[in-house]
């Protein structure tokens, strides 16, 4: 129902077996793309999803290691006669960032608009889905997102008899139709149940943590989550370029309570993630460290 | 003495296992690189060069797979500590080009310079090399470069006793200082015997061929060159999107008759270069179909 990948799993400077922290989501045949270093087309091929239903991508912030695969990117998906514009969302500059990617990119087949993320959380939609960007704490603006489908209640038949609603209106309110009929303004609660658990998943990295982060990610069924460092002396470094270590994410998660964890944006010296897995899961026992090209699918509740 | 390295050799994208067509080179603890695809950064890492002393990037043309990873490349040599400056050289809009990269690629710890190259031919030194560059034919102003190291003549004792030039001159002037002395302006050939062949490489690619690529690959130790398609049935898209082929390279090769030949810019779409070496061997023996990372070290004729 909604897939989720993480495309790579490092910070700073692309890898030779680590490429840029990179999230992308398939939804009803549409896709969005979190993130794009260098290198993030080539991971999108190794998973072997396609680039050409990517109509949105939305950039946390503007340092390279999450913006600077954007011109090969879309030159790729140029190539694969794509012609539907595509939407770039971001921080307060963003047009400035996709003039100079267009420079190196001047040639595409296709549209790219930009959307300027304004203020301290945001809310749109993309591709169907609902996209919250709220801003985190790094050394330059940055957004962290959470990505929502909601779900409406079940058709309830009782109900709308008792609310008096002509049969041939039920299907439109169902569908989310508000409908004016006989002088009364009709809504589509009058014949749906309580809204149900949709789902949700929330990407915050480079970061410190943040108490937002810990409200987003409440109960989520995915939260994706800084881990730069794991070792205990780097945690002056973290403060200082405002990233976060694997223990803060831990704490944030063990708040939280999200259905999954994956850690992300590794640094370069953090060779072996899973050194510090163990400890993590002591603190949230559903930590995972996962590698590049790790994904999941999630459904609804009760869908089998 | 000059080592050159195909980082990568492929043409338009980046594919899991072949990265974009660039070269380095070492020369007397300096470098410089010749185009930066995406993923540049990371092919010099898996070669395992420093991209610390790399001083000069050639640029052959403005499409995104020769330049795009220019921001990664930048901020990873600033990671190294870097301080001293780079200069990138290009076609006219080179400027306009870096702007746009540090747009990018804003923070780095090092200035970074431009020089356009301007008309058919230009010759200038980089990192103690003599580089010309040359226009060839594409879709767009694309130079191939010309690098060569000269090499003066062998000191000879008796022409520097014949010329009567004192002896606390034979160490400067051998070495290239022009000297006033006592009314005379003396030169280094006055103590040196004929100019010895040096070495030279030339890299050409994202051109249809031309004279001038033969006549500059004229006995060069190195020819690096487009090999876009080896199937004969993409000989019209090569002329239309001005690429050049396997057999219009060999062809070039067979009359300039370098002492080495290596292909590079292979079509995404041209999965096993090596299908077709042996009827490229037929057309000129010395041709080669390197993967990335392939690597040489070119010396002095009578150099051991």
């Amino acid at each position: 129902m909604l897939d989720v990948a993480l495309l790579g799993t490092g910070g700073m400077m692309p890898l030779p077996k680590r490429w840029l922290t990179s999230c992308m989501m398939r939804y009803n045949g549409s896709s969005l793309l979190i993130d794009c270093g260098e290198g993030t087309q080539i991971a999108l091929r190794e998973l072997g999803w396609s680039c050409k239903p990517l109509d949105a991508i939305l950039i946390t912030h503007f340092h390279a290691d999450h913006i600077a695969g954007l011109p090969g990117l879309l030159l790729t998906m140029g190539n694969s006669d794509r012609t539907e514009p595509v939407t770039i969302y971001g921080p307060k500059g963003i047009g400035r960032i996709l003039q100079a990617v267009r420079v190196i990119a001047p040639e595409l087949p296709f549209e790219t608009h930009f959307k300027e993320i304004q203020g301290n959380e945001s809310s749109f939609s993309v591709i169907g889905l609902d996209v919250t960007a709220f801003r985190v704490n790094h050394r330059v603006p940055c957004y962290a997102y959470e990505v929502s489908v909601k779900r409406g209640g079940r058709f309830d038949v009782e109900k709308a008899r008792r609310n008096n609603i002509p049969l041939k209106l039920w299907s439109p309110l169902q569908k989310g139709a508000v409908i004016e009929y006989e002088g009364r303004t009709l809504t589509p609660d009058l014949v749906l149940g309580r809204a149900r658990r949709g789902l949700k998943v929330v990407y915050a990295t480079d970061t410190r943590p943040t108490p937002d982060i810990t409200r987003h990610a409440m109960d989520a069924d995915l939260l994706i989550i800084e881990g730069m460092y794991g070792e205990h002396d780097k945690d002056d470094n973290a403060r200082r370029h405002k990233h976060m270590t694997m223990p803060e994410a831990a704490a944030i998660a063990r708040e939280a309570n999200p259905k999954a964890m994956w850690y992300t944006h590794y640094s370069p010296s953090l060779v072996r993630p899973d050194d510090y897995l163990k400890e993590m899961q002591a603190v949230f026992p559903r930590a995972e460290t996962p590698r590049d090209g790790h994904f999941t699918s999630l459904s609804f509740d009760d869908e089998e």
